[in-house]
């Protein structure tokens, strides 16, 4: 449909089979034809899950669904179709997920609140879960281990490319795996990023342990990248543990022999949170805003997020301009404390504006080529504090308006 | 330059001569050749005044000096260029605002801080005082009492038209007019909407008394009014009374006696910020969000400006698509509160969605022929309270990325 974001990477990493996940994929024409909009994946009793979700006072039922059944802290099934959210959907949405539910847990035989759901795809419009209750059989005959390619293509909306990533880590001497996918291009912003995310790793972790992990995670990757400021009905990020792979029981997020672990979820949060943004609908430029000397970290990513969310500092990335005066702009009306005249802007490492002015003798070339390149970053030192945050966003260009405003007559 | 916006009214409204105030323009070649860029107005002895200004706490030189010229509450002379914001300037902007404010008081002969100033155009390029200063004599020698479409034209940036307002009321029996211009397309985000607008009345009203009725004006129409989300580094709000006609001394803002004052300052405020927003940079829709139900009015205004910024429901604007999911999702993302389940939506009157869902049989032909329109409302219910609040705002069009976008290389 869209032509391939020139952000995207090269290809899909190789995600190997994971011990205690097995996927399928299958076509229910939901929306889409001629394509899987379906994946089931079934994971070995005893699997624990975090979860966090989007912060939206509209969320859709199956996000509502997730929240009630995280409480047991136990899966062994996910189902996730793509082409409708099931979102602003009333009752009619709350039984659809009920009977969807009910249905996968009855052709697993596991519990219902085993079963994780998650929609993306149109607002408003009634799921026609018959179509997705029918392929349930089929697609739990069909599960493989190695299906993880086919899983990351079969969520996906208005995506050019399908998202995954794979880290390793020792815990306690034994080598685990975190691998997942993710979908998610527009309607991106942070608290949470508007997109489905689903990790999985063979490390034995209690859900609790998990959840703290997974929160602190997405506070530095999900949730700081934004693509056009509106944030979803539906973020869903699940975080599974099949305990395939046996570890000394570790019941504190905390514990030291997590170390390792940590920073590899932080690793496959952030890889997939960048990927989501390097397809940003019409994205053309890969951006880091990175704010220093604020008040404190909160001010730093509130300040980092008034520029990336700013059209006017977007609508400058587009056009290569390297418009500094609307990154000062943005700083004020961020609403946190800066001091204008300790002021500094680099751009591409460059040093532009200093002490609240341009710096002497400005000279445009290097930061003109920097510009012209793909990945740019923007670096502002608000002179206050010790506070700094980083955050991910794109420019904002003519292919996203005609991706959103679909001419529909 | 950019041609004519869609949206604007068929003409510049006749502003006769208003007791006590005379106007000059004059080209001093600072950034546009060819076009006046400097205003100057001189105003009667006795005149009082009120002011508005950005809440960026990056604010410009300009904005800083007339905060501190206003707390004598008294006015002589105003002086606006265009072209050059004289903002993130550091201390050379400073000097530069106190060099311009001590020759245009030397030039009338009156005290500094009955002297104002604005400066807008492009950010953290220091302003060339001398040659603004060196115009403020021939301008003196030019003042007239019917230069007000000159003095809107002056101001001028990326405005499409000059946008000029009128209103007369009675105060005790006797006429009074209230009339001004205003500029501003891009970088309009409430709190102030960024623009320059410039106010004068033949009443004679106390300072104190000026500046309670025009904060309240602010809030319902400068306040409501959003294109980009961005707020300037420069926006400011001057209200002027020359004293001219007099009436029995009035001390209270609340006086029954200006209760048509008020609703005649409103008025103009209303109409210039609507003017505003129909010169927003792209536009061609001119769009009304108006919530109800909300918990209360601040939490309908944050709703209705949740909806007004969403890129997505303006690109849908622009598409001419009544895409109502896009509203619950801005909806949700305001963090304010709402009935995802007693939400309802009407666009160009007609109910589409009605307790969180789509209205049964929902015939999308009357709706999608409003969005067809120029002029588009939006109400939303959120089911809660008995809040309401308007904002107007325009849509997002490839246009506004033409013109931020300015592919300089």
């Amino acid at each position: 449909m869209t032509a391939l974001s020139p952000l995207a990477p090269s290809a899909f990493p190789g995600l190997a089979p994971l011990a205690g996940v097995r996927l399928a994929v299958q076509a229910c024409g939901i929306r889409y034809v001629g394509r899987p909009d379906l994946l089931v994946v079934e994971m070995a009793e005893g699997t624990t899950v975090a979860g966090v979700f989007t912060r939206s006072l509209t969320c859709s039922a199956p996000v509502d669904w997730c929240r009630e059944a995280l409480a047991k802290g136990r899966a062994r099934m996910l189902v996730v179709n793509s082409g409708n959210a099931n979102a602003f959907t009333g009752r009619v949405g709350v039984d659809s997920v009920a009977r969807t539910v009910a249905a996968a847990a009855a052709a697993l035989g596991c519990k219902r609140t085993e079963v994780f759901v998650a929609s993306t795809g149109t607002i408003g419009v009634p799921l026609p879960d018959d179509k997705l209750v029918a392929k349930l059989e089929p697609a739990r005959a069909a599960l493989k281990d190695d299906a993880w390619a086919e899983a990351a293509r079969a969520i996906m909306t208005t995506d050019t490319f399908p998202k995954g990533a794979v880290r390793t880590a020792t815990i306690d001497g034994r080598t685990v795996t975190i691998q997942g996918f993710a979908k998610g291009a527009g309607m991106i912003a942070p608290d949470m990023a508007t997109m489905l995310s689903f990790v999985f790793t063979d490390a034995a972790l209690p859900a609790a342990v998990l959840q703290a992990l997974l929160v602190k995670g997405v506070d530095k990757s999900f949730n700081c990248i934004t693509v056009d400021s509106d944030t979803s009905t539906s973020d869903t990020l699940l975080l599974f543990a099949t305990g395939r792979v046996e570890t000394a029981k570790i019941a504190d997020a905390k514990d030291p022999r997590l170390a390792e672990f940590r920073r590899a979820l932080d690793a496959v949060l952030l890889d997939l949170a960048h990927q989501v943004v390097r397809d940003g609908e019409g994205a053309s430029k890969f951006v880091a805003v990175t704010v220093t000397g604020a008040a404190g970290r909160k001010a730093a990513k509130r300040i980092a997020l008034a520029i990336a969310n700013s059209p006017l500092v977007k609508t400058a990335i587009a056009g290569e301009d390297a418009n500094w005066g609307r990154v000062v702009m943005a700083v004020g009306k961020s609403g946190e404390r800066a001091d204008r005249d300790r002021l500094s802007i680099r751009i591409g490492g460059v040093e532009v504006a200093r002490n609240g002015a341009v710096v002497p003798g400005y000279d445009e070339t290097p930061v003109t080529a920097h510009m012209k390149g793909q990945e740019i970053a923007i670096a502002v030192d608000v002179g206050i504090g010790r506070g700094t945050a980083t955050v991910w966003t794109c420019d904002l260009t003519h292919a996203y308006i005609d991706i959103n405003g679909s001419y529909r007559t």
